[in-house]
């Protein structure tokens, strides 16, 4: 039975850690959303505010405990987690999977560029929207400080690929750097990337540029 | 929009097709069950056969208009496909993220190899069956005749890379050559790994050794 061990790969980089390089582990995403404070109103209820229930690996984000659910011309999704705090603008970022049950187009686009993406309806207790865009596969990236990118010879908005060994390993191109200063480092995949290449919520990737 | 165009490698392959080597096309397999006679019969009833509905890229294979349900200990997922025609031991083909949903052991194996995997409760219309193995994901593996093998200098349990270009480009390792001689030329990834490299029923790929 597959127990989620080590790997070379993952050994490679503790070597790496050891020049001062700390590892690049990976964060996994399921399908989420985050709501404008227009769109969480109209869903939960006018002054509505979100009550956090665990912190993400980004600096002031949250998961909440309130879920939407998502209505497609094809297929409904329910319990999809809000994640804080509100944004400028609703996004939806869901799995390739889901926008085939949907009956949605697929977008992979990098988090707030939201052209040409499609839409979707989202109920709450309290309400509905009607997107007429916003719904995104996001692609794949990996936050960190632009010292951290420095360090590794990296710049922000650099496309980069990941390798993982094991059972199920590979190698996953465009990968987008996104360094800003309350980068945490930390390597966003979603489910389904993960499940492909048997990668686990804090497992360790490394960077091939 | 994305609309799944033909990319570079999707291009080099048609190149090497001049060579004289057809293009390696992707089936891309969801979550499916294969019955042995003696758990058809519990399940749909004695003397019970199955209904074809579509043919299979693999000659003789088909999906039946059959379904069951996989009950685990954490959840169920129905309508479970059946194909055919029987085997001698029933064979369970889920995605990574159903082991999940399903409570059971994650259990990445070649077709046909059950030791060391989990069970599980299938349901169907006219009986029960408490599985004490036969769960799987399946290993990604390309079939092939032994002349296909021999042309790419390649051979049966060898174990190549697949790679695809695109904005979810990348390459999967430890795909198994399955060289026989009804062996259709395809190679069987699930909905998961496709997902993760957008790549789509009839996308080509391109082996790396």
């Amino acid at each position: 039975m597959d127990k989620g061990l080590w790997t070379k790969n993952d050994l490679q980089n503790l070597l790496h850690s050891e020049q001062d390089l700390p590892p690049i582990t990976v964060g996994v995403s399921g399908r989420h959303i985050h709501l404008s404070k227009e769109h969480l109103c109209e869903l939960f209820g006018e002054g509505y505010k979100l009550t956090p229930i665990k912190d993400l690996s980004q600096p002031g984000q949250f998961a909440s405990k309130e879920c939407v659910t998502l209505v497609g011309p094809k297929g409904v999704i329910e319990k999809v987690r809000v994640l804080g705090p509100v944004r400028s603008q609703t996004q939806v970022e869901v799995l390739a999977g889901d926008t085939f049950k949907l009956g949605i187009p697929l977008a992979i686009r990098l988090s707030g560029h939201l052209n040409d993406t499609p839409g979707i309806t989202l109920c709450g207790p309290k309400g509905t929207v009607v997107l007429s865009e916003g719904v995104i596969v996001a692609a794949r990236h990996i936050h960190m400080t632009p010292e951290d990118a420095n360090r590794r010879e990296l710049h922000d908005g650099q496309v980069v690929s990941i390798k993982f060994g094991g059972i199920r390993g590979g190698r996953l191109d465009n990968v987008v750097i996104r360094a800003n200063e309350s980068g945490a480092l930390d390597c966003h995949i979603d489910t389904e990337e993960a499940n492909a290449l048997h990668i686990k919520n804090g497992s360790i990737v490394e960077i091939v540029k």
